[in-house]
């Protein structure tokens, strides 16, 4: 699959992290670690991992005038997440209505306010929700909204990897042509950003709309970002209108022939399942956002057992209320042992590659992104352990996944290239962007 | 209800808080809110709430030698939370299994090191989890465990309160005969430990020692604290060997005769709930420990809508992997509108009041405790909301259930006493705390 880099990062330091505990989340399962590991970083990428101090010194010494060095003494050393279905921007809607039902949510509170959202308010939101991504260990995501000119420009400048997905939906097929050729024209060539295309969903495309997005993909080389089977609603609507499933009308009209990415998958059974395993198309799932809003418990084990890439994600902050990968793979994990019956479902280490691994694969850059290997993208999180509530250490995959917060998270390191240190955001002022969205939201909120 | 009251700490410190955005946790529904308000402490009692700053001033001009300030600008002011059912010294065996059969998981891994624990791992296990409580903003919390002695002196060392329930089973009826006489005796005149009898379960008691924990109760004046329902096996073994579910059966025994405390009510029928709204018990709902154990979803907003008071629990760290009420507020908020397939579900502000009011009730401290009122006491956490995840604020009840982590907690103030200040424990080492557990589990794990 062939993405659009856009932009240019300049990152020429090398960097040798020390004396972590490291989870390159290589293997199938159980995950194996290096107690007191090396990682060395040259650039962009990874250049080593190893338990052998002799290797951290050649290090040293090949780069000795230009190598930051990191210790990582009580930390665990593990890739970024990558959260795989969001709307960074509705950070900027955050807490502004909750505990009602969806219509009246859309209707009455979200949707009058995005219309009343522009290129500005987006970016300035995305900024918001990206400051949040960074310093909970997200290095990167993947987007869908309007503006994702806008998305593509916080995050580029933010430095966290974006896949922005310029988005068609009926009533506004002209702003999304103009949006999907400004992310092309500008981020051609950037080391973060790419993008996909985004039919937002069954219901809010006409077949030449939709068809429009797919003939575009194909085009571009691309593949595409959809909601689907979110709500028995959407199901019902389909079997009424197509006569069959969302999945089964996506794979009929030919979506599924560039790689796929589907968020949600809530409603889906085993003739959906056997489309999705078949034909490659990777799930997002989104269970905070699932069950806030009531939609469901999508059947996460059974699409696991047939083979389907299911990966995580947050969705908009609105609908969860945060863009923080460790609630959702803790929540991806303690819903499904419930939902089927079985404390042995989605097992830690499961979980963690879901939030990784998983992610990389869903955006064709499995092997590149989301595991610690010579040669992967050093998009890194290194997690402090040194807390009451991760004590006592016996097993740092259990740790990671049923105790750590967001706010375990040390520092991040985007592309060989350090976003946060000593959890403090080195790419942006933190106080601008907290108060330039406290600002939005105010003058949005005035009737 | 009357409780025993045991030791002493003497707090004569008075405190001013200001500035900060005041929940009193004292309406019905919605959440009443001093924007800029005002909080006096006078030893161990809140003495005024208020959004009069006149009022703040009088309260220094009377206290001016003796008054420590603090600033509450940038936080929330909000009542402790009641953690109404844990077993807070099995933070020792945080991690030491997880995602196995809930029968391999106590047989195989958690008996045998219980088995080997005494007064001195639980005194340090109780330590770690009182540790991890206090920093995550709660001041009161119901234990059940062997050594609720060791648990008792833990808390009023730590400056927590605790309600301790010492524990009758079959196997274990002469350590539950000291333990409970051990906390009477040395605890009696405690401004922070009070006692409950702690039944254990149906499926460990005899009826004889089940009415023996029923006698002591009554003879001495206290309520019971018992497992109640927690799994399917539970009550197919209750009809198969009493002919009635477990409810109905500790109702025919006269439990529900003294005030009660029945943690978990995962698998209650219609008929049972109108048994628990009847007799006025109280269901501590564990919604995380339920999902790791796949042991089911209680029916929350039914027994809500039934009039049983609910409250919340993290039961064990050992099922969980924490002791953070966070997390137990959001899940089951986000938990319950999930399986009654309504977003309307146990809106933010009812499980704000599931994890304060309805605990302090559930104890028989209604008024008293989990409430920012004059005369209750003055058991208080300041959370700053000053962090990105929590921007923009547009509604401080909603940011609370569906944002706020435990490490948002900055100041936890217990019966007039600061605990927490600045995110650093004021009553322990935290560093001893933890290297003191690390070395138990390490002995307590070799073969």
């Amino acid at each position: 699959m062939f993405y659009y880099f856009c932009g240019h990062i300049h990152t020429d330091m090398n960097i040798l992290i020390s004396n972590g505990i490291i989870l390159p989340m290589n293997a199938t399962e159980g995950g194996e670690l290096y107690f007191n590991g090396y990682l060395g970083i040259e650039g962009e990428r990874i250049a080593f991992v190893s338990a052998d101090s002799r290797k951290a010194e050649e290090f040293t010494v090949r780069h000795k005038d230009d190598c930051k060095l990191i210790d990582a003494t009580g930390k665990i050393v593990m890739p970024g997440f990558i959260n795989t279905h969001t709307h960074v921007a509705m950070a900027l809607l955050r807490g502004i209505s909750d505990d009602v039902p969806l219509m009246e949510w859309l209707q009455e509170h979200i949707w009058p306010i995005e219309g009343k959202m522009g290129y500005k308010e987006i970016f300035d939101g995305a900024r918001l929700g990206i400051l949040e991504m960074l310093l909970g260990g997200t290095t990167t995501f993947v987007d869908m909204y309007p503006y994702e000119e806008a998305v593509a420009e916080a995050a580029e400048s933010a430095g966290i990897r974006a896949v922005v997905s310029p988005c068609p939906m009926d009533f506004r097929m002209e702003h999304f042509e103009e949006d999907w050729r400004a992310v092309r024209d500008r981020f051609s060539g950037s080391r973060l950003v790419s993008m996909m295309m985004g039919p937002h969903a069954i219901y809010t495309l006409s077949d030449k709309n939709l068809q429009r997005s797919i003939t575009l993909a194909r085009e571009l080389g691309i593949g595409s970002h959809v909601h689907l089977a979110e709500t028995e609603t959407e199901v019902s609507d389909a079997f009424a209108r197509y006569g069959m499933s969302p999945t089964a009308f996506f794979e009929k009209a030919g979506l599924f022939n560039t790689p796929t990415l589907a968020a949600h998958c809530v409603m889906v059974d085993d003739r959906d399942i056997e489309i999705l395993a078949t034909r490659n198309v990777s799930v997002a799932h989104n269970p905070q956002s699932n069950m806030k809003l009531a939609s469901g418990i999508a059947p996460v084990k059974k699409m696991l057992d047939a083979g389907v890439n299911v990966c995580l994600g947050t969705d908009g902050a609105s609908s969860n209320n945060d863009l923080d990968m460790w609630e959702e793979m803790r929540t991806a994990s303690l819903l499904q042992k419930v939902a089927t019956k079985d404390p042995c479902s989605i097992p830690a280490y499961t979980a963690l590659k879901m939030a990784t691994v998983n992610g990389a694969k869903a955006i064709g850059r499995e092997g590149e992104l989301g595991t610690l290997s010579p040669g992967a993208f050093a998009d890194i999180q290194l997690v402090n352990i040194e807390k009451p509530h991760l004590y006592p250490h016996t097993n740092p995959v259990s740790e990671l996944v049923y105790s750590t917060h967001a706010s375990d998270v040390d520092t991040v390191i985007v592309n060989g290239r350090i976003s946060v240190e000593g959890r403090r955001c080195m790419t942006m002022n933190e106080d601008d962007v907290c108060s330039s969205a406290q600002e939005h939201i105010n003058r949005l909120l005035q009737k």
